[in-house]
């Protein structure tokens, strides 16, 4: 028996009818879906398909979805490429590549969470550089983004705002609908700026419709629900917005050039499919699970939440994932518990975002929700899914209980 | 039994051993490669060893692989990054997004051949919008770019120039080493340009070994290699340029984030492996086919080989790949004759490239050859693969025999 994986955060097992499909789809649809003879139009239709089918999961148009390679590359695609004077409609792909505010003299302003995945961060931080004026919202201590805090940074020269859906290290779910509708005011009233979320972490787990969260656009990725690498898509309220970071062949309405990724679409939108119907069942399996992994790690003594009124008396786990956990035994490095908890007991958690696990910046995040550098190198991330039984963190808990005071002398010798 | 499928050019039908392996690395090793647990470990191994094959492949090292989500992005990588003031070895990906020659202050100069892809001509014409100075150097009537004309373009500010390897419409092989040797000269007294190659289409098919080419950079993708969408890969001489379109996790260096998409990158290598063990007998097994082909047309009569030295008495077909062949029947219309042979005979070929199918720049590639508008846009693309037999280019010749008489009668009346 292999080892107990409990990282789906960072990517989930794929579903093996899924990858099935998508071979069968590789091998009878192999034709270029912009050819124009008939095997072209089959795959053509087929890529249609997919949209379509992913546009009823999101319930939106089809026009409105853009396939990318994957979250990062569709979180891109918003930061550096819908910060245009206006809308581009009509106009060809190339000419729609002029930013603005690259001068000092045109200072813009984008305001995103002290929560962003790197994927948004980066971008933002580089777009710092070309002149614009970046402002970082912290979390509160409870993991989540104060809508009123975001606001207040929000003037008359801000763009573009960015609040992530459901925090990819603690699984706090963010005011999205809340900081949409108090910017939809401000646009009654005249202004213009871009509300993005990045829904990687919430799509297939909680349900989404942006047109209900009231985003300009929303990004997500295959491979975090057991669909395939490689595959993401940009959801633009907007269909005539040229969000785009490379130009070529027109493909995608001339928003996303390159020889269309079909196999990859047409798992995107099965596996989406396959989430959304099984949504609520997942979902109270998952709560049920968390539920009872958050009272016996509290049992086990010593466990700090993050952030921590998710370990309070009689919390219900309101306004978090139930598929994400992230829980410190300081002053244990969460390097060691997770090499130990692998190589000793054999169950897979990760410390964190694999997208920052190289990174400088490792605590960010942490330390946007005001969590101690020491509590913060602690932290563990235990992040589950459909496939994940009680008996896995059961077994994950009797581990730690062995572990953790084992650990806990060694680190304080 | 279906169609005859002669759209080679545009995607390969996938071969059903590699998409085999792909479903099963993508069900063996799911975890995210940046994991930091051994199952992440596991997947990172497999990642590299897949960049090394591919290095194999070219003969270049594995640092100087970076994996893209195609030939378009990899393309675009080059154009829109590397024109940066100087290589930007050691420092975050995101503080080398620095572009120079933004304002007319800095213009740059950028030669690109007038045949190439719409994923290099498109970001071209773009950066032109951007202030750099953008010359196209048109190909001679043999579908070759002369290179001491190209070299004639270059000056002192010239930063890239980019020449593809086999051009997609005609097949015609470019002078790539004879450009890199002059540059290297030039480089030699000091002046630094970049030389990119795309050789999507030569990729497999001919022998391709970018230190011997003498290239700054390569684009190359798997789907016409038989191998998986979704996935390609830029070859860098400089392993230490951050080439990035888009920032984010700090994957592959810092120089392409995002998850990566390991059972592409896997069938990439695979396919790549696969197609250099049969090169020399595809090879073959194609130039005897192409050559059967051009002598059948002849003796149809009225074709009209692009470029016309391919139709020529004793012509070898030297200097161009023998997977694609240009032809035209005036004054049938190509989308006319490709409907007909599609609809009446079962035989799909292509009027071109299937990136500029919906392009207004249809006939660009024609032009910069001098083709008259009149044959332009009755050319049709014939391209072949290894599962291509005899019978299915005798067949097509065939159906040409019957059809284009009757097609003629219709067009000219």
């Amino acid at each position: 028996m292999g080892p107990v994986y409990l990282d789906w955060a960072a990517s989930a097992p794929p579903d093996p009818e899924v990858l099935h499909s998508i071979s069968a789809t590789a091998a009878s649809f192999f034709a270029n879906p912009s050819a124009v003879h008939g095997e072209g139009h089959r795959a053509e239709k087929l890529l249609e398909d997919s949209r379509s089918r992913l546009a009823g999961v999101l319930d939106c148009g089809p026009q409105q979805i853009v396939f990318t390679s994957g979250g990062t590359e569709a979180n891109n695609m918003v930061l550096f490429s819908l910060l245009q004077p206006s809308p581009v409609s009509g106009s060809t792909a190339a000419s729609s590549l002029s930013r603005p505010g690259l001068g000092p003299e045109r200072r813009r302003r984008i305001v995103l969470s002290g929560l962003e995945h790197a994927s948004v961060y980066e971008p933002a931080m580089a777009l710092g550089r070309h002149g614009y004026e970046v402002i970082l919202v912290p979390a509160e201590a409870d993991g989540r983004v104060d809508p009123q805090r975001m606001l207040a940074s929000v003037d008359e020269h801000t763009c573009l705002v960015a609040l992530m859906l459901v925090n990819n290290e603690t699984g706090a779910i963010q005011p999205v609908r809340e900081v949409a509708r108090a910017l939809g005011r401000r646009r009654e009233a005249g202004g213009k700026v871009h509300l993005h979320c990045d829904a990687v972490q919430g799509f297939g787990k909680i349900s989404i419709r942006p047109k209900e969260l009231g985003v300009d656009s929303l990004s997500l990725s295959a491979h975090k629900i057991a669909g395939p690498r490689g595959i993401g898509a940009l959801y633009l309220k907007r269909a005539d917005r040229s969000g785009f970071l490379y130009v070529g062949g027109g493909q995608e309405r001339g928003r996303r050039p390159g020889t269309e990724n079909l196999p990859g679409a047409h798992g995107l939108a099965l596996s989406a499919e396959r989430a959304a119907a099984g949504l609520e069942r997942n979902y109270g399996h998952a709560q049920a699970l968390m539920s009872e992994l958050v009272q016996e790690l509290r049992r086990l003594g010593g466990a700090v939440f993050v952030p921590a009124c998710r370990g309070a008396d009689r919390f219900d786990g309101q306004g978090f994932s139930p598929y994400i956990l992230n829980v410190a035994f300081p002053p244990i490095p969460g390097e060691v518990l997770v090499r130990v908890l692998e190589e000793e007991e054999g169950y897979l958690i990760s410390t964190g975002s694999a997208c920052s696990s190289r990174k400088k910046q490792r605590f960010r995040i942490h330390e946007s929700m005001g969590v101690s550098r020491e509590v913060a190198s602690s932290t563990v991330r235990i992040s589950i899914g459909a496939l994940t039984e009680p008996q896995d963190l059961r077994g994950l808990v009797s581990a730690l209980g062995r572990r953790v005071p084992q650990l806990r002398r060694v680190a304080v010798r």
